[in-house]
């Protein structure tokens, strides 16, 4: 069994990454496929089985050398009966047999779970977690995903919930409105979308100058990462929004880890490329707002994998659920 | 093995609670004896290993009947050496050896955890969790202790410090100060100490009147009591603080269910014994921060057991790990 290859997927709106992943985590071979969500998704799991195939035609491989598939998908699952509840962007209909269709095209145990918590997974094993079996990942993306593991295992919740970080209060009172009906979540702040609303209301305003309201002058829009370059280079309005970004986060990651202690807590996600200007501050509020026996403890840290993180965890869902049957 | 007790320990700084508990988790016999924490606290183990003794011999029972010893510890546990970190009423040292010197006292296979770890373990098995593997219990004491339930498992947390969620900030700016050296957290506000705070307060305005001011001209101090008393009779002032309290009980409650979707959060210790003026507004306020998902699936209950779950708990221990081996 140490020789197979594990299939991870990484399914998106968009695209579909895949790989060929070892026993022992690592990407033997690495690709992309377009998400043809027209038909009602139809397809998806019909060019995902293909193009399994076309690529072991293209290595000179048999199906054989492959021990199962997992796949991360983006939306909440039932990880037990392998249904993917409902979904905005794939064309499915809710409550999709994402499992046992993707095994009847392929002929291969399959296992999924939400894209989150497979990121989490992937850090986990191979990442920034570096084998910690309490961890908690956090993408700061357009949105806020979150994965909790916890004696190794992912927190599912007991509606699938486990790991809405994104929707936790930051503001309780007076907080910008958030997609999921709420106010204050730490979504509208910490997000790409979040620092991009934050500086806006700031640039509209008359009396701001500046790197970041020049690029908003000639361009009309800003992006996040103008915000995190600009505050990089000391532009006095993107860091005060970067300050602001990091108090939030500091304070419901606290929160988090006075509730958990884990090792590390992960973060990934476009956003994180910031890198140190934003590390540096979320620790320092960290520090400021997590119990003292917690940040002696709790380490905050980048994560390492990438784009890499979702297929490498899938994987992990494959192999750790072999292993225990 | 069925036919065999398990000695559930409950160790307080003035009095330690001591049960025989049957297989099933039913309390056979429970009595309690003063903790003497007098010489470096060096009879502690001894009297327990005692009165174990005594009431065997009261009951014509011999130590062939008892499978092993459970107990709950107030202070940080670790877990796996049963080492007691600290505690500031018993007179122990740091790093007490608690788990080896009672066992070397009673002969008996001897397991140890933190006392609100013990006591959400005992909701788990035979309270309010009514066997939920997935649970939050949350103490409103003095303090607030907490204890955390993923897969059936305790959150211990990689420095011991997971259900620190007394120490959540709910007031990030401008909170009480807290004994744990921070400010703003969820004890300086929802714990009996907390709800007298918020009301004294108040309550040294001149321009303030009711029942509650009443006792407090007349006694010139009230409890927690007094104020969730008050509350329930509709006093105003009284009424104000436990809306307060309620506010943010269900913020930090909520950001907890968005992390870990729990089936349920038990509220118990003193201050649940408010019972539905408590409960109700912290559900409302609850499902006011709650994710919709966690909303509808997360129920916040009041602890059954009371001051039983300790040593039900504890006793869940022995049955546990022994299974386990």
């Amino acid at each position: 069994m140490q020789n197979k290859w594990i299939v991870g997927v990484d399914l998106g709106g968009t695209t579909t990454k895949l790989a060929f992943i070892s026993m022992v985590g690592e990407i033997v071979h690495k690709w992309e496929i377009n998400t043809d969500n027209s038909n009602e998704g139809k397809n998806i799991t019909i060019n995902i089985a293909k193009s399994i195939d076309q690529k072991l035609d293209e290595l000179d491989m048999n199906k054989q050398k492959l021990l199962g598939i997992g796949m991360g998908a983006p939306g909440p699952v039932n990880y037990t009966t392998g249904v993917i509840l409902n979904t905005v962007n794939l064309g499915w209909q809710d409550n999709f047999p994402l499992r046992d269709l993707l095994g009847a095209e392929t002929s291969l145990p399959v296992f999924i779970d939400n894209d989150a918590n497979c990121a989490a997974l992937g850090e986990m094993w191979k990442g920034a977690g570096n084998g910690a079996k309490d961890l908690v990942c956090v993408t700061l993306g357009t949105g806020i995903g979150g994965g909790v593991i916890t004696n190794g295992e992912i927190v599912q919740g007991v509606n699938g919930a486990g790991g809405e970080i994104g929707h936790i209060t930051a503001i309780p009172i007076g907080g910008a409105a958030c997609n999921c009906g709420k106010t204050g979540c730490i979504e509208t702040i910490a997000s790409a979308t979040g620092i991009v609303r934050l500086a806006n209301a700031e640039l509209i305003k008359e009396d701001t100058r500046g790197e970041l309201k020049e690029i908003y002058t000639q361009l009309g829009v800003i992006t996040a990462k103008n915000v995190i370059d600009c505050a990089r280079k000391g532009d006095p309005l993107a860091s005060e929004v970067m300050a602001k970004v990091s108090f939030y986060l500091g304070l419901v990651l606290a929160g988090i880890a006075n509730t958990l202690n884990p090792e590390k807590v992960v973060l990934g996600g476009g956003v994180s490329r910031a890198g140190e200007i934003l590390l540096n501050q979320v620790k320092e509020k960290f520090d400021h707002f997590a119990f003292s026996a917690v940040r002696k403890s709790t380490k905050i840290a980048l994560a390492t994998l990438g784009n890499d993180a979702g297929v490498i965890g899938a994987a992990w869902l494959v192999k750790s659920r072999l292993l225990k049957e």
